[in-house]
């Protein structure tokens, strides 16, 4: 009776209490993420540091309690325990209880798990679930495309290491240090950190953006297109069930 | 009588007055846009100076005027004056009045306000609507991708804070810091101010760009799919219309 | 008789013989382009020289030649002297006339003019009709988004002029030094020569790149999808024509 | 009898043992490619250096056994000998016997080819064969695209010439050197290590950006668009054959 009272507010968000139940978590996380940002600004006042660790207390304890309901709720709890969103509400937490009783140095750096949080941000969205749709349809041209990149990123670095590497040996020191190169420039960041300076460097890099710089820009193109077509559809779906409604 | 003649000047663009009309105050509020950017050189001569605001003046009597007729020819004219573009009316010729009746320093920052007369110029543009039709079929795929791309700038800064923090102490100073660095190399702006020097920082940022950069150009390629579908709609609609007049 | 024998070797692409006039054009229309870069090498020897301005002389023969000869066979001449492609035939051999018969410092700046040659490339291409039509389709949209486009810029220098300008008034000294950099930031190309930094700034260029950088990429995807229905257009079309000739 | 049961193993990679085969192929080739990268480390310890080589020398001996099989199977021996993969396939073990054979410095720069390897991790994808069909589609458009895109970074190249050439000498010392920085600008990448500082230059290159960038990135576009439509194209064709069968 009380279980399923508390679904209907936990698991669904189309009821009145259900919205406010996700509202309210929703808020507290983007405030226990600002908090977070708070904590890593160099010059923190104790009592400013005080404040937030009691604010990030607070927050571990709605967050345990909000987890312990979805397991109570939850239809099959093990399944709800080992699921994507699952993980993410323990480890949104875990941190907190493992730094606490544990007092082991090493362990402060699953700290920053708390960031994790923010995929709980996006739990019910209608259009995640059409993104899915799209995803399945254009599996194997963006596992194709993503492949080509990888080979395409490899070449570069290959080919610009091949031409700068005597001439700037400290940039292009490695295969390594090329791949970080072929990366920032094939996605078109490039932050000027390093870059080929060689005229035989400069006409492959020449080449290698009229040819490449599309690669790495179609999956994005396709997976527009694709959300397009998950959209239709959907509304052919709908359309069929009130045909068969009426 | 009067107001009615009036309205199908300013209000209607179809007309030929009303083509005059609206370009004569397009004409002008570009020559208002270029002034404010010569007011802003720093070595501007006094007769420049005063040429300059001068003009301005006369930019702001005519717009005043603009903004009473428009007013006066609204037929509800409270409905006018709190939409989007009786507020830009507005706020494009207040800060003139504020300035000058009351003199005071702290006041002048609101003549930067004046800019946003740019918004006047797209007042009327039939493209514009199918741009809203188009937003509405995508609005959810649009905030998924939004909230999702805050969340991914998020995790990125975080991660990058988490291998930098230490080698460069001042770059990536802060969670803030690092924010500057996620938005910066996720947008592909990439100006250099701030990168990765670690190895691990080196890596991390690979993946956040093999996996990221598309999310974040996927809503254009999102917007462009849906003005072509808002174009075939509106298309469909033209006919059905003609199809009802025969 | 003459005329039309010319004419089907000039005008038209599709014969034997025109194809061979329309590639030796083109090939010297690429050498004559590498010849012109050559040029501008700031170490060439006196050999080097002459034997580059020799060539260019050929060239110049050769396109008058074309030049006259297209006037000569074309129906109506003053059309196709008036003509986009008219203009640029002129307009690739005017240089050479002017800067040898009258000997001015000043008409040497026209011999850049040379490099329209390269529009003569694309003279004879099908696709180009199609993408015609795709810009008529998508034409209110392009230019609905190109005067975004300068709003926004417009607008982001204003804003960035405002936070910048104190603490770095020799990088962002005016308005028109601030679109410099909006310019450089909303392409995403991000040089590294102008940057915010200010808090403020930085704020403010973090919420313009979320929020503009689709703008400014949407008229890409728009063309995209124009293209491929204007393909399907023509495809449309020629199943039409092949049935009324059934 | 052995020959055809070969050949279901390593042309065919449907069946079981196909797979088995086709993977170990392809992880192979994964790790003979991280140590080439590991190979070209500045400061590699002996030992690491003879274990690199014992690698290579096994994985070429595995890789050249592979291409002898595949000419045993192929039904056209010749054919695949000079087609795409067969001439990848001896390019990855080619540079290998030259280098050890002839003990040449001139030859261990073959020894790059081994990085062709990577093309063989695509071998067998469906995607590609509607990548194929894509492109066949798209062709006109795209060579017209690349063709635009070559003119305009060389209008660009010879336009920031004439306005940087007197101001910057070093930097736009030639047309080559100016076409490296419209190729960067152009595709967005902007390192930061050439820019436009006079007012012309800067001025030339905001119209350059504001009509150009979108000019870059249109064939990705087209190419996503293509793609959708190919996979359109096989599902009608799967749907003929499935209503044929029936």
């Amino acid at each position: 009776m009380l279980k399923t009272k508390l679904r209907s507010i936990i698991e669904d968000n189309t009821t009145r209490k259900g919205k406010i139940f996700d509202y309210s978590i929703q808020v507290l996380i983007l405030f226990s993420l600002v908090s977070f940002s708070f904590e890593t600004l160099p010059d923190n006042s104790p009592s400013t540091t005080k404040l937030l660790s009691i604010f990030e207390f607070i927050c571990v304890i709605i967050f345990s309690i909000e987890y312990v309901l979805r397991i109570y709720v939850a239809e099959k709890p093990l399944k709800y325990m080992f699921s994507f969103y699952g993980l993410i509400d323990l480890l949104s937490i875990l941190p907190f209880y493992l730094t606490s009783t544990i007092d082991l140095r090493a362990f402060r750096i699953f700290r920053i798990f708390r960031i994790f949080r923010a995929f709980k941000l996006i739990r019910y969205n209608k259009a995640l679930r059409r993104f899915s749709v799209a995803f399945t349809i254009i599996k194997e041209e963006v596992i194709l495309f993503f492949m080509v990149t990888l080979i395409l990123v490899f070449l570069s670095a290959s080919g610009i290491y091949f031409f700068e590497n005597e001439a700037q040996p400290e940039e292009f020191s490695s295969l390594f240090a090329s791949l970080w190169w072929a990366i920032v420039t094939l996605t078109t960041v490039g932050y000027g950190d390093v870059f080929p300076i060689t005229v035989g460097g400069k006409i492959f890099t020449f080449f290698i953006l009229i040819l490449g710089i599309g690669i790495v820009t179609i999956p994005a193109g396709l997976v527009a297109t694709a959300l397009t077509k998950a959209r239709t559809l959907e509304e052919k779906e709908d359309e069929n069930e009130q045909q068969k409604e009426v």
